[in-house]
């Protein structure tokens, strides 16, 4: 049994099946197989043009925590003695390979390879699914929302809108994709991304007279006293042109930024951007926030928007809030296998991956061939590997990126796309993903 | 100091603003002004008919485990001391009013109340907010399920389509809101959920003969040899036609199921329920699972299917992964506040609410009066209170509901419903909810 304290195992973080599958395995004598399961997607949700990896960091250290404690046992009492006492032992000692953060993926893209024993690696499936479908499905909304911002910075603020574990982790999914900043403490506390926020309506609201009417000033006067000119006043609790107004009054034309919540944010910008250079306040920015998506920050690229904030969209995936990755068994004992059921056939067989480009830079398409088997010949392309080491007998390999390297990895790789791969409209995949050098028998993919 | 340990305390779920308007709070005197603030929704997502109200018993237990330890204090360093010595100290001492959790709620249903300074509840938005948008987002979803599968079981299995702690809780939501069982571990250790569960494609797909070729028969024959004759085999893995033969085969008639996760199940379920039945397998149940939603649930009506494996679609809310409610300061120092912001109105002022029936028992309407005054005359109506103590003084009310007797609650007020609040189409709320005796110059909400 392992010391780690039971609020960080893991390990019931599990789907039942994979209990009593191991118990069948392990009376069957089929546990020790050597196997390899593989994690992938087989459509781009929405029919987007690219996918976003995130998670992978959060999977390692999951398996690294997949440990069961005496407590943990105890209530497994549909489980027989030798099945509890492989759990007892359990530690997963075998091989991850995959995408690094922050990598693009598309359509059966092999992004992460488990290799092991059937018994060590089935019961991983609901763990790695739960943080790559959760985490990739943010940061996958997230780089459009990026993109549409067209370099304008956007802050996450929507971890009040998912479960409260869910919001620390969009929001390292949001930072990873290119957001500047996170409203959420606990994200910052873990993961050091910087935190952001300016006022509530709340705060307004709760400055009122004694009769009981409302003094915007008086709230506007007590943040720019304990936070600075350079802060971002809320305008728009009761009407937005006295309020913008109201805020200079109080905080000078060298107020930070003013904040608008509500309304036609293309109309309302317009007119409170002339108003402050009315005012002197030329460099009071305006921040625009209420129920903004990729869309929506796209319809404002010609409006001045110094910076946005995003909530709801980018914390549920903006329309897709799980990515679709599947975990299936891929190899065992040397073969590939794979399932057949109809809208659902995948190629067996345990996979690498490399992308390859134009001298130009721009991406071509995906190749993925026989793991261990070397890289297909691209002829006048650039290749770049995709599939690398994650884990090696069952401890994370050093080096791995940082949260910031993944953060300009993927920077970097979403300016190689063709460049209707960026657009936001419905399409095929930016590029394509072609199998090379598996057997006959094993059917292609469709699509 | 709390001696709560570090991983219990949710005091970081947090908006970093919250922290800062406190700051702000503290020094200029509002800090300690008697606020409510309330948590509301303005419309149903999508236009359903109802939702479901989730995730009380966790919100209590939240508030609370919000304490700060020393190492959370550190990490503050943009707050003030005397706003860090608040917080070293901080516990919430104010009261908590509510709907019970399974209770249904329409647009500005008064959900929760949440009454002390403007300290002590301001710092409690977000996870408050998170906790409850999850969880009822997930039992709003699952409640229509539950009524479109007209009686029979479903099982919830979505742990891997969404974060693998907001996986937890949905399949408790899920459970509240009438599903039988859950596949996740975690949500059975912690909240007594029964757990189920069969067995994956890859079980199938392990069983193998030295060179490769698929057995079916061995995969079926080592499940039925552990966990009984009364399990369910998957039989979509490579034909279902065969796997069926291969099931009853090797199980006999009294087998306890199968399982069918792909291709269009009417089709398939009736064929399968011939095929069995000519087999002598009168009572293998079949079970139905693939991308599920309320919708697929319905249009089987007619098949013979026994029960529902429902995963993606139940734990993100089904189109709606996010319940909209928000938490909003209603009144301050006894006088109502409401937030004027285009298409964002409400009504100020702390709220009591009451639901009345006819004799025949189905709802008619929800009424909301000012908090502390006498319920409204209703006439030949009866009325039952919806606002019930939850938390005294910071200390949360003893013999609040289980889970259980939630969920039994939530069955019996969908009954309640005229019958066309039932239906699954976009429309309007199945009640209207009115508002009586609050003051004039007090908008009334539009709906």
């Amino acid at each position: 049994m392992s010391s780690l304290p039971q609020n960080r195992s893991t390990s019931l973080l599990t789907d039942k099946y994979e209990l009593t599958m191991l118990q069948a395995a392990l009376r069957d004598g089929t546990a020790h197989r050597k196997c390899t399961f593989e994690v992938f997607s087989r459509r781009l949700p929405n029919e987007r043009r690219y996918g976003v990896v995130a998670g992978t960091a959060r999977v390692l250290r999951a398996v690294r925590d997949f440990v069961f404690t005496e407590e943990q046992l105890a209530d497994l009492d549909f489980l027989d003695e030798e099945t509890l006492a492989f759990l007892r032992d359990y530690r997963f000692t075998g091989q991850i390979d995959g995408y690094r953060e922050g990598e693009l993926y598309f359509p059966y893209s092999p992004i992460l390879t488990v290799r092991g024993t059937f018994a060590e690696c089935v019961i991983l499936e609901t763990v790695i699914l739960s943080i790559m479908n959760a985490d990739s499905a943010v940061a996958s909304a997230a780089a459009r929302m990026v993109t549409a911002a067209d370099g304008r910075p956007i802050i996450e603020m929507g971890s009040r809108r998912t479960h409260e574990y869910a919001a620390v982790s969009a929001s390292r999914a949001a930072y990873l994709a290119g957001f500047v900043a996170t409203s959420n403490l606990e994200a910052a506390h873990r993961y050091g991304i910087p935190a952001s926020g300016t006022s509530a309506h709340a705060w307004t609201l709760l400055h009122i007279n004694e009769d009981g009417t409302p003094n915007e000033a008086a709230a506007f006067r007590a943040q720019v006293e304990t936070l600075g000119v350079d802060t971002t006043l809320l305008v728009d609790t009761y009407d937005i042109t006295r309020g913008v107004e109201t805020a200079i009054e109080v905080a000078g034309p060298e107020l930070g930024g003013v904040r608008i919540d509500s309304g036609d944010l293309g109309v309302l910008t317009q007119r409170v951007r002339r108003q402050l250079d009315e005012l002197g306040a030329h460099n009071t920015k305006i921040v625009v926030s209420s129920d903004l998506d990729e869309f929506a920050i796209a319809g404002l690229r010609g409006d001045p928007v110094d910076g946005f904030g995003v909530g709801t969209s980018v914390v549920t995936g903006s329309g897709a809030p799980t990515a679709g990755l599947v975990y299936k068994l891929v190899e065992v004992d040397g073969h590939p296998v794979a399932k057949r059921s109809r809208g659902k056939a995948m190629t067996g067989g345990t996979k690498s991956a490399l992308r390859a480009y134009r001298a130009t830079g721009v991406a071509v398409e995906e190749i993925v061939h026989p793991f261990g088997t070397p890289a297909p010949d691209v002829g006048q392309l650039t290749a770049t590997a995709l599939t690398a080491p994650l884990m090696r007998d069952g401890r994370i390999v050093e080096g791995l990126p940082t949260l910031d390297e993944s953060r300009d990895h993927l920077a970097a790789q979403l300016i190689t796309l063709p460049w209707e791969g960026l657009a936001l409209s419905r399409d095929e995949p930016a590029i394509n993903t072609r199998f090379v050098g598996f057997a006959d028998s094993n059917r292609e993919p469709a699509h």
